[in-house]
């Protein structure tokens, strides 16, 4: 493939093969201008999307009638239109920024108008998000948080092996990548007979996710067949499941969690497109027993997405790796949760979040939260001097994910958070 | 107070103490109307708040400025506003309403634009709803529920007693009254050494709940006090949380109930509010042990709105009276259910809803599902000839809830849904 004649680091995550979209501003925006709008990353560069669509350059059989979903605030007009609109924006927008296309390259004006360099925008939730689903689909985390909360004998339940266990998040909480988290007050266990303790959760946790930015969607009633699971997916987000561990632990039989989780979950700016990663793809996990009909797919597959978490105590300068894991951990794929999420005919919308769970790997330096690093605060985590059992105020945790091709990349970019302390 | 002009019949729910909120659209609008919008609820009819406000007659102090919110498709813009607003629009359409009040009584032209036979509109959802949040806040039915799942030692969770217990619900599938409910199909507890059962729903149930809808709401971070908690609830309807018991029972552990309760969940569609509801105040239940502060209120206060659940079986003319309940029965009251929601710092949003968990009393023939009233369908319930362990295709689920005042009604009308076959 051709390169862009925006120019691409060799480290870059927004090579002309990646393209993901994202809803952004300018951050010094003249009072003229448009306010948050569709974009696409090329190096450190973002494509304004609405000013293509305004110079009308999305000219294909498609999009040609219904480029105004490039003029919203959010993708979700665009995430409607389905896969084959998706396809001809990533065909329009990879010729249009290819190192022999004239067409955007040698218009100065138009280049002034569409190009923005990344320090220069801030970044905003991509879509609005009706419904937020999160997943529990990696046998690894599934085990130990099961060890750990109910014993070695029935570490996984028995129901976990048959369906891709899910529950309800809250979509009003969802943030953007760089907003930091206040610590959350709560209740926590009783000690003997005392009332329950109450006051800033002192088992304050990350959730290494990756989130699935849901497309058409399907009528209520009608499930997704799981064959056809994968055009509901537009593209994929890095996902923090930001956990209070101690208010969940008190609060989450017989429901599951509420307030352990409400407070906060962050998402990285950018969607990356299945388009994208489908040369990232790969064979998912043998499942034994088999998957009851609905959930047998022809095609069972995962991506290979490694993924990483930095965290950066308070008070230091440098960030510290604490775990690589990858995307291909997950037990349930992508298409067998959409399948499962719909059997009952429950209806998916454009811009719905659907979660992973968190993606631990087998080995210790590859889990996906500190409750399986550290046992639950039994150990302590040793980060380059300082050392925690969870997380401390102003404590940043920094989660990236990048696939390497053949001299590109196609990148997540950051999702970040910092720890508040808890309002008085 | 004085009778309205519009005449309302001795057994009518909407009278002029009553003035219930909702969205509608006349049925057979020529193409030059709007689409849909606000509207009261009086006698037989809908006022068009629409009509009234591009009339000029919002012209209180707060409305005066703000009265584009009537020309909305949702309430949404007229809960962010507040008490202070919902009392003013309270009182301008009372006044305008009554008996002794010329400016629409006697303006024939503003009657024909502005009050809409009930039987010539149809009602939509009242709000768009940005997360939808289920308690379980009766104790009557988490004791029969957890007695049935988990046996009479442990029935009632320890958690219980000391916090509001909630799930995140699904908003997408919330639908109006009289919308059919498609038998949702899904996985069932394996019997023995066999994969799980799959098929449609053989335990499809109601669940009996009210529904409060959230008004301005709070921002991320900032919890709202249990003794201004009322100020962000806007009002009440009822509500069907429709359970699928064999679908619920074998996914719910560990993370709650998801595709059991996902397919649907009916709301009546006029929000009554807590203002036409104030004169059916009354004490809330005592409280052992004492709540936490941040749950201790000044005024512990419940509402007094009888409740009733009807039967039509597939085939039948008549439906038949299985239940009377009360929402006074709640243990948990609306505030301290804001109060727990938002301690975390969750953020509601105007337009969310917050079930209260299904409603059940004491005795026998006031239990809120037929889960209860079946003990888990080991009984039969007698509907006058025909008999149920559950619901059956074609059986009708009609909820209705009144207050009798002096003289008058505050009725919330009805939440029906009648059950389809699954699809094959
Ligand atoms: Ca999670
Ligand atoms: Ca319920
Ligand atoms: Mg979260
Ligand atoms: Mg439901
Ligand atoms: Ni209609």
């Amino acid at each position: 493939m051709a390169n862009s004649f925006v120019q691409v680091s060799p480290d870059s995550h927004f090579s002309l093969q990646n393209l993901p979209y994202g809803i952004f501003h300018p951050r010094d925006a003249a009072a003229d201008q448009p306010s948050p709008r569709p974009g696409v990353a090329i190096g450190d560069y973002v494509l304004d999307l609405s000013a293509i669509a305004s110079a009308g350059l999305f000219d294909g059989p498609i999009l040609k009638s219904s480029s105004e979903c490039f003029l919203q605030t959010t993708l979700n007009a665009f995430l409607q239109l389905g896969r084959p609109a998706w396809k001809e924006a990533r065909a329009t927008i990879q010729k249009l920024l290819s190192a022999d296309e004239p067409t955007l390259r040698d218009n100065a004006s138009l280049r002034k108008k569409s190009l923005f360099p990344m320090s220069e925008v801030e970044m905003l939730l991509p879509t609005v998000i009706g419904d937020y689903t999160d997943f529990f689909s990696s046998m690894h985390h599934a085990k130990n948080c099961g060890t750990i909360f109910r014993g070695p004998e029935n570490a996984i339940p028995v129901n976990w092996f048959h369906l891709p266990i899910a529950y309800h998040g809250r979509a009003s909480s969802i943030v953007i990548s760089g907003t930091d988290i206040i610590r959350p007050r709560g209740q926590g266990y009783p000690i003997s007979d005392s009332p329950p303790s109450f006051g800033p959760s002192k088992k304050m946790d990350f959730e290494l996710e990756m989130a699935a930015i849901v497309g058409p969607g399907n009528e209520l009633g009608k499930p997704v067949n799981v064959n056809e699971a994968l055009d509901h997916i537009f593209g994929l987000v890095l996902m923090n499941d930001w956990s209070a561990r101690d208010i969940q632990a008190w609060e989450y039989v017989p429901l599951g969690p509420f307030l352990g989780k409400s407070f906060g979950t962050t998402i990285s700016p950018w969607i990356v497109t299945l388009d994208a990663l489908e040369p990232f793809s790969c064979d998912a996990p043998n499942q034994v027993p088999n998957p009851l009909p609905y959930l047998a797919e022809s095609k069972h597959k995962n991506y290979d997405i490694p993924l990483q978490v930095w965290i950066k105590p308070a008070g230091q300068n440098d960030p510290f790796l604490v775990t690589k894991s990858n995307f291909n951990n997950l037990y349930w794929t992508l298409s067998q949760q959409v399948a499962h999420h719909t059997i009952n005919g429950c209806n998916l919308r454009p811009g719905d979040l659907l979660g992973t769970g968190t993606i631990s790997g087998p080995e210790p330096d590859s889990l996906g939260c500190l409750l399986e690093l550290t046992w639950n605060g039994k150990n302590l985590l040793d980060l380059n001097g300082v050392s925690r059992h969870f997380l401390e105020d102003g404590d940043e945790v920094i989660f990236s994910a990048c696939c390497k091709g053949n001299n590109y990349n196609v990148g997540f970019g950051k999702c970040s958070g910092k720890i508040l302390p808890a309002h008085p």
